[in-house]
């Protein structure tokens, strides 16, 4: 069978210093590319994956891509299979909702290959379900703003309650992934099972002015409100020159600065893009500071989505 | 001198389930009354309490609205002195920020009789003075909302970064308050120093969903969003009958329902006065199922703060 699709979807910045495991937003580049093909024969076949290096399996039971498209198809009783080729455009271990965005990529391509018999947000419990097997717990908050752009809340894991919040026009993201290795087993590890309630009140203050910042276009509240009490001095020991990356971020005019997800890559937003450039390279060069190389990744707030490209 | 003002200022609901210590919100009634009048003599002097059962003191150094009024004076440098009448109308010790209201009603009269030197915002400080006297911190929480109106967030206590939110316009509160005494002290001590993580993030993603409800005024995401995991299980054993009390408010069409403040005040979310009542009413008759006799209040959410009324 000749059909097929070729679909994009991008990383996401899950967490956003305020809003651990419930916050994140999806940005316009890196992401993954995915080609999706009909087979006569049930199942789910990987032909191919690139940019990776080699590190993921193309067994479809233990690639987060093919787990999400083997529920789905179960889910909607499809009599026939998936073939699909993967282009990771986004690194491995960086913090930046990898697995998640393959899982995205891929319900969202099939979906739409066989004519949209779902919704948009009726895909996320099968990205979900690869993501549990990429990271042992399925997480929502990299799927969540991969699938539906922008913004997310996850307002509450059980039941899923996911909340689309609003996106301020002018908010761009520098993102700087270094030459480190954090993995998300041992960035979990890391924290505390009991955290202070007076931590926790000052982290739902941030969480609160947070939101309200994003739904009334509030840039100075949204950076007054980029502070993380409890996750961020633990797994900032992890990253070598944080501090001083997140110093150079801010003093080069960023609202606020903190780790992607669980690292290594480090987020920082600002009001417009050329301020972005200049933040991306102030927060590069204090990691060169520490003989650190690192990728930056300029970018606004990917507002849609999945994108299919042909 | 026979200059004088009469202002109202109204009772607030401080925590609103998800927000314990950072949100809060103003009610139409009750609320407390004041009488401030210029005195050729400096200091303060409280003329008469009255509505307060004999129980708040006349000494200016013990009383939240004296010791308001007084931080206020030596700041603006007045070298004359102000003479008070107060009214309670909201009863003591019950978790509708009584000693927080009397607070804001004297500085906000006294400002306006001095001819507002100062802005609204900037008379937030000295009250705080008053609620230290009052609970031994000085917690903003209903200081906010009863002087500037509306749902307000304590996003940062240092530095002290107070936003107003926007309020829905059909939200409405039943305030029922049983005959109980909970004290603000033993109400604060039977908290945990310590809370589970996994607890917290169920508390902000209940918070941050609460504050996108309120901002795209969401009311189905504001009831979803009105649950506490943290503080509601240990205070709501200081409230006999708490459960059943909520599930009734819920049962007879609340959004959510929780303690208000430290408590023994609960109060419930609704869309509508007619349902305000009806729940009122329910959560009254719960209580009495349970030989506990209460106050029911039903109130529009007060947007404007204090008012003189004369």
């Amino acid at each position: 069978m000749s059909k097929q699709l070729r679909v994009f979807a991008s990383a996401t910045v899950a967490n956003v210093s305020c809003g651990f495991d419930v916050l994140g937003f999806a940005i316009d580049q890196p992401g993954d590319e995915i080609t999706v093909r009909m087979r006569e024969e049930p199942g789910v076949v990987i032909k191919s994956i690139t940019g990776d290096e080699g590190r993921l399996p193309l067994d479809p039971e233990k690639n987060t891509a093919g787990v999400s498209i083997k529920k789905y198809l179960e889910h909607i009783g499809f009599d026939r299979g998936v073939e699909i080729e993967l282009y990771k455009g986004i690194p491995i271990g960086s913090g930046l909702g990898s697995s998640a965005t393959s899982a995205v990529a891929g319900v969202f391509g099939v979906n739409a290959l066989l004519g949209k018999p779902l919704k948009r947000e009726e895909l996320l419990p099968f990205a979900r379900e690869g993501e549990r097997v990429a990271s042992g717990t399925a997480h929502a908050d990299n799927i969540a703003p991969s699938l539906l752009g922008g913004f997310t809340l996850i307002r509450s894991y059980d039941p899923l309650d996911v909340v689309k919040l609003k996106t301020p026009a002018q908010l761009y993201c520098s993102v700087v992934l270094p030459e480190l290795e954090v993995q998300t087993k041992m960035a979990r590890e890391i924290l505390q099972d009991q955290i202070p309630l007076d931590k926790a009140v000052v982290q739902w203050g941030n969480l609160a002015g947070f939101i309200a910042g994003l739904t009334t276009s509030d840039y100075d509240l949204l950076g007054r409100s980029l502070q993380d009490v409890i996750i961020e001095p633990e797994r900032s020991k992890l990253i070598p020159g944080f501090e001083a990356v997140k110093q150079a971020a801010l003093a080069a005019g960023a609202l606020g600065c903190g780790i992607s997800g669980s690292g290594p890559s480090l987020f920082a937003l600002t009001i417009d893009k050329k301020t972005a450039g200049k933040v991306g390279e102030a927060m590069k060069t204090a990691f060169l500071r520490k003989q650190i190389r690192s990728k930056v990744y300029i970018s606004g707030i990917n507002q849609q989505g999945p994108v299919i490209l042909s």
